[in-house]
């Protein structure tokens, strides 16, 4: 058996990033390969650096199909800074409530950030319930207008995934926390007023997210912002009205160009993505008095397979082992505990399988 | 003559990184040399990540002697949303008018963002002179309180810097935007409420900055402010309130490590800054007629050298011919035209000695 080069990372984030664009961007440190400069010595106001946002722009335009009427925007401050964000731009002195469905740890928080600029109303919590499960259509108030209607297409703690956009009213925009599952598989954008997702699960490395934000939203944004706070200052100054961060952007171009090149687009990853899933759910329900899956089934993430064991020791036993056999990341959220694999784009269908192989090992061991 | 590796790097930012840095940096990519994952893999709450946090946090302690009642932060955004985060944090709700001077193009950007949250005064400006020289003391009112006095003690636009602290009552702390000479030579922070910089210029990549708080100022951080404009949430979670550029933060750790070790420290490090700065300096001296030099001879900064040729023309030609013979970044900022060359710590000696004997030749072929 070969040494591994690298540990399985199945980090829930910053995670595993695809062997051939780590490939890249170590080359990339030293030297780009058509400027003599390490990519950390670029100006971004330099043609090299304007080409690579354009780049990676219409790589993200062609690999989501993403219509003309939304902008693209690159941002620092991660998915936090969009909890604020957002309500400061498109709340604030709004007439309509905004809805704010509260399906586990992320999306609760972005709650509190929200009440600080006008009235976000909590349409469905599953909160009581343990964020075990994620609301019926039948459960939201999809026949009353909000500003907007905010949610987290995944929730990466608890291993929830919608798979269908949650229902709301023909004019209330829906504005989605795709975080933990951009560019996972194909969405329908024209569903949405605005998605945001940081990079650092699907896209490359932490320190920079992409905004998607239909035009109409904008007219929205009141006077009085914070230039840094204003999407309309980065929009209109192409993602670098102060100086971006050059390389995780460079990194998630290099993501983009392995997704459309390698990969063969998001239907292709997304054929990937259930692929490992089912795998490692499928070693679960093998062994279902050891490994439990608190999620409900029709809700489970493809990205996050939240599970436990029955009792804490064995949790403890399972991180170690684990880790001595060369897998990194398994340890649950520290609000919940438990364990969790994350099956981010770049995890391979071959650390997958090395992953059920130890679980089975394991749980014959200690089950 | 060896042909170059890399282009001089004379960038105003993002601008030069040591070689030895990016080295390592590259290597890290691949692997770091503690743990078999690349840097970009490694989970903002690993061990790993908390030791590079700390190491960084002495680092920086050990090398501006920087006293226990100071916290040590590092955010996103850059310096622009420092811009924000002070005067939301500092003077919102505060008694007294914040002081600003304006002495550039980034002082002068700070000012508009003050005046969203509370009363900022312009208390000295150089727009009416084109910001070709920094204030006197007695042009400051220092027996006057305010709830801070801001300023930037290098303007890389204009290429002024201070080299002694603005005058200010004993009651009002100093807030001083450091992003473009930070590290660059000792300084005496007991001087100062609070320190900031951006990463880009001296310490590393860009997607993180460097803030420096006297805890005293945290006191005033007002209710209701938002979780990611907080200081004192930042603060409190060691800079990791969200997912932290992990990237740029171990660039940064190891650009301190180059200082300490490498370099030897502070002082030592102006050394070097004082002769690359007297050696382009000294060049433009000799070619009075030539390169032109507006900034007041006392206040020309160590870091940025800006400089004028006798016509737009010449100054074209010259933009072309010295990238041709292998430098980088000499363009002057948008919002002023004219040349510039940067001089932060990692240009080295013999990078400035080759800009000479370009720019020699150059003024006598052309002069």
């Amino acid at each position: 058996m070969l040494t591994l080069k690298r540990l399985h990372n199945f980090s829930a984030g910053p995670g595993a990033v695809p062997d051939s664009v780590l490939a890249l961007a170590s080359q990339a440190l030293e030297c780009l390969p058509n400027i003599p400069l390490s990519i950390l010595g670029v100006s971004h106001r330099s043609r090299e650096f304007v080409a690579m946002v354009e780049e990676l722009e219409d790589n993200l335009r062609q690999l989501i199909g993403l219509p003309a009427d939304y902008e693209c925007v690159f941002l620092q401050g991660g998915g936090s800074l969009q909890f604020s964000m957002i309500p400061m731009n498109f709340l604030r002195g709004q007439a309509l409530p905004a809805a704010y469905i509260d399906s586990g740890y992320w999306s609760h928080k972005a709650i509190k950030e929200a009440r600080l600029e006008g009235t976000a109303e909590v349409v469905w919590s599953g909160e009581s319930d343990a964020y075990v499960r994620l609301p019926e259509d039948h459960e939201l108030p999809a026949d009353r207008d909000f500003s907007y209607l905010h949610y987290s297409s995944n929730e990466t703690v608890e291993g929830l995934q919608y798979f269908r956009e949650p229902a709301c009213s023909a004019a209330t925009p829906r504005i989605c926390d795709m975080s933990s599952d951009f560019l996972a598989r194909p969405i329908d954008v024209t569903r949405y007023g605005m998605i945001y997702a940081h990079a650092q699960k699907n896209l490359g490395p932490s320190g920079v997210s992409v905004c998607l934000i239909h035009k109409s939203l904008l007219e929205r944004c009141p006077e009085g912002l914070h230039s840094m706070l204003d999407y309309r200052k980065h929009i209109g100054m192409h993602s670098a009205y102060n100086t971006p961060p050059v390389f995780a952007i460079y990194v998630v171009l290099l993501v983009t160009r392995w997704l459309r090149n390698d990969i063969g687009g998001l239907a292709a990853m997304e054929q990937i993505n259930r692929r490992k899933a089912a795998l490692l759910y499928g070693t679960l329900a093998t062994h279902p008095e050891f490994y439990r899956c608190r999620a409900r089934l029709a809700d489970r993430s493809l990205m996050n397979v939240a599970f436990t064991l029955p009792t804490a020791a064995l949790e403890q036993q399972f991180v170690t082992e684990v880790e001595d056999a060369g897998f990194y990341g398994l340890g649950g959220h520290r609000s919940i505990g438990g364990l969790r694999a994350s099956l981010y784009n770049p995890v391979t269908e071959a650390s997958v399988t090395a992953l059920t192989e130890f679980m089975s090992d394991f749980a014959q061991r200690h089950g």
